[in-house]
């Protein structure tokens, strides 16, 4: 393990995080909330000094690097990233308990947006924006940010691919140009971007400034921490559809909008996992608009409702404009189908993602086929384009970890003594990276009914789901630890 | 696709099937019951006339046959099978509607031990052997017992190891002896020997003959009917026990007991499944003996009817002494964690299987460290020996298969409207062949609360459970029916 080199990684993680930190300390000096801005005052000074003293330790690092470095860099990041981010909730008072504070902000870097917090408007406003900005900053990944602002070290592609791959989404990571700094920047282009365009059409509909950067970065990050108690519920109908259109936009498989950038619209028309997402979406608002008929006064309210829903669980957002834990069964269940499948590959949305989605089910068909024919060798395409076997085996292992940390997961959670439902559903939302479950932590309600030991299996939960579990699991191996 | 060496097949199954049943129709012209004997003996000449029928057709059949008929044969025969085995339920009239009739029988053969029926004891004693040898039957499976009984027209081990690896349970089928035939022999004698020894400590304990036989077989297939409403919780204490002890031994690998036969005792001892199987079993009963303390008068007590509840659950048999509905949550989720382990690969019992856990476990080990050092190969091992790629490719996919189905037969399911609680364990209970649920499928409810609708869909999950997927996803595949 090449400790140094990772040291240095994570010192300059660390300083773009106090720098995106700033912000929220400008916003409580301006609000005069000396105590939310002393808070973030202390954390950016600590922050300062354990990024410049690793930087200090580790300045000499050794270039050379392999994949290994990259996970745990990505896995250890995270970690460093969410203690040290939690500390202005916890300074300022306003989440006192520390395990809280921390379950908040890894909710909040893994877009989750599952709170423990009764009282959202209770907090002050720049609290309020650093809580909304971490979706922002988990979304498309602090170290994607780091890749696109500063060429790391220059070891080349190589090991800025594992690093990409080990923070990015999705089942295979779409090289967008040769260069992976430059794909960085692009992303993130594009990012910064649509999250404006979000936040232009939220202001068009009379939604003050701040109101609509918080919602549009938690938007962007398909997170979910709203800023008022109800989520979305009491926004007019106009805003609501935006955040239904931008949800959805979020979800899309960021190289998708490159390809209309440089107008290869066929290419994006003709996307297998764009169709499934697409497809998943309306067939689900269909069913679901018929299944709860009758519980909204009109149509247009029924179809608004269903289709934010919809929007808001698929792409693992979690705002809310209804509560649909008191819809029936079959939607209910309809929704818990869609938190498992999640949004595209390479978007900021979170759960087992349509593409990989898409592979599982076409690797099984092969299967079946060699069972039939055991001779005959057969591949697996993926846009008429052959998916190599070790993808393939990578999905695979993906789901198997899926199925474990969910299942062992499970059996620790209902430690707590909370229904089967709210157990099942706290796992899956919190592993998929959605927010709200069902039951006691539904739409209306929150995580705070758990206790210490949940919040932090719940955490760890967040974090394996966001980084897509291996980052995380790789901590946990001896493997790595060993030396060559 | 050869049909007519699948028609010749499947008529030596049905014939089977229709010499089983006469010990039903005995025991209901001993009880002088003319429904219930009526309904056996048309019951018999039908499946006569079927199977006579089918084999004047299929008589001079080609010998060539592949992998895919192998599948085919098991898949198609065990819907035959069902489809006239429920029709003695159907005929005497103590099921009066066809699809339940269905149900009950599928329950039966999968040995999943789901009943529709709320008042067992209302059944006529042939009626009720008929449904309890249906998990004597299912547990071994019938192609299994075809292969010990008749050298199938000769096609070597080749054929009839296709047909075994398609009925018996488990990740890879070990050959006990290197004839087919003789392993089935082999299997066959200690399954007779043990159930035997299950009836006679039955006997020990005072209970009649009658009851004896139908609560042996059911225990030996792993099943779970009973023939009391409340299933074994009016038996003695002794009894219960009897039933812990050899619904453990039921879930144990049988190669198991040959080994031991052959005086391989280490081997035995030092078996990685059997390992697991055991301390999951102890660990599972512990952690809920503590959780479940004063719910019971004594310790012995809840010892007693905790142990019961695993071993039942664990070996997917599905008896209960108690109401583990009404257990705290944690114990719940340990049940259904041990509803998805299930027992041991090569016994009579369901689930995913520990060996087939072990496997999913060390592959996903195996491909975390392949991240770690792309370069390095590894091999996965089970008791010391090689697994191939193969088994392991075909693991992965079973995870998957399972994983689609279960998540699928759980929306379909969710259209009748129950809670989730009810849907969730109601398709992983019929899934892995265990019988009870939790809520309103639970231990002391039964699936007649359900519509048709999803008792088809719980039907087509037990056979697919019980057939390990690929026999039934198989018939579904148009890749099947393609000529060469």
């Amino acid at each position: 393990m090449n400790y140094k080199m990772l040291g240095r990684l994570i010192s300059q993680i660390l300083l773009v995080e106090a720098v995106f930190m700033l912000p929220a300390l400008f916003i409580s000096l301006h609000d005069r909330q000396w105590g939310a801005s002393k808070a973030f005052a202390y954390t950016i000074l600590i922050i300062a000094i354990v990024a410049g003293g690793m930087f200090a330790v580790c300045r000499n690092a050794q270039k050379k690097i392999y994949a290994r470095e990259g996970l745990v860099c990505v896995g250890v990041s995270w970690i460093f990233m969410s203690v040290l981010g939690c500390l202005p909730f916890y300074f300022s008072g306003e989440i006192p308990h520390f395990i809280d504070a921390l379950f908040e902000i890894v909710s909040g870097f893994t877009t989750t947006g599952a709170s423990i917090l009764s009282n959202v408007e209770a907090l002050s406003r720049g609290i309020m924006y650093w809580r909304s900005f971490s979706h922002w900053i988990g979304g498309m990944g602090v170290l994607v940010f780091l890749l696109a602002v500063v060429p790391v070290a220059g070891q080349g592609s190589g090991f800025t691919m594992h690093l990409l791959r080990a923070e990015s989404p999705g089942p295979n990571v779409g090289k967008l140009v040769p260069r992976m700094g430059q794909t960085a920047k692009i992303l993130y282009m594009m990012y910064v971007l649509l999250t404006i365009l979000n936040i232009v059409f939220l202001m068009f509909g009379g939604l003050p400034l701040f109101d609509s950067v918080c919602i549009g970065i938690g938007t962007a990050g398909t997170g979910g921490f709203g800023i008022k108690n109800d989520s979305i519920a009491s926004y007019s109908p106009y805003i609501q559809n935006v955040c239904t259109v931008f949800m959805i936009l979020f979800g899309v498989n960021f190289s998708c909008y490159y390809l209309l950038l440089i107008k290869e619209w066929k290419a994006v028309f003709k996307d297998e996992e764009l169709r499934m997402y697409i497809g998943v979406i309306l067939g689900s608002v269909a069913i679901i608009s018929c299944n709860v008929r009758g519980m909204y006064a009109t149509l247009e309210e029924t179809v608004r409702h269903v289709f934010f829903q919809v929007a808001s669980i698929i792409t693992t957002t979690g705002f809310g404009t209804t509560d649909f834990d008191l819809w029936p069964s079959l939607s209910k269940s309809i929704l818990l189908f869609l938190m498992v499948i999640g949004a595209c590959a390479g978007s900021t949305g979170g759960g087992l993602k349509c593409g990989r989605f898409l592979l599982l089910a076409k690797s099984l068909k092969r299967n079946i086929r060699q069972v039939l024919d055991p001779q005959k060798v057969s591949v697996v395409r993926n846009n008429g384009q052959m998916v190599s076997e070790k993808v393939l085996d990578n999905t695979n292992a993906y789901l198997v970890a899926y199925a474990f940390i969910v299942l062992f997961s499970f059996v620790l959670v209902s430690l707590d003594g909370q229904s089967m439902e709210t157990n099942v559903s706290a796992v899956i939302a919190c592993f998929n990276n959605i927010g709200p479950g069902f039951d006691a932590v539904g739409a209306t309600c929150n995580y705070s009914v758990f206790g210490t030991g949940t919040k932090l299996v719940l955490i760890m939960d967040m974090l394996a789901g966001r980084l897509e579990i291996f980052p995380i699991l790789i901590l946990l191996s001896r493997h790595t630890w060993k030396r060559r």
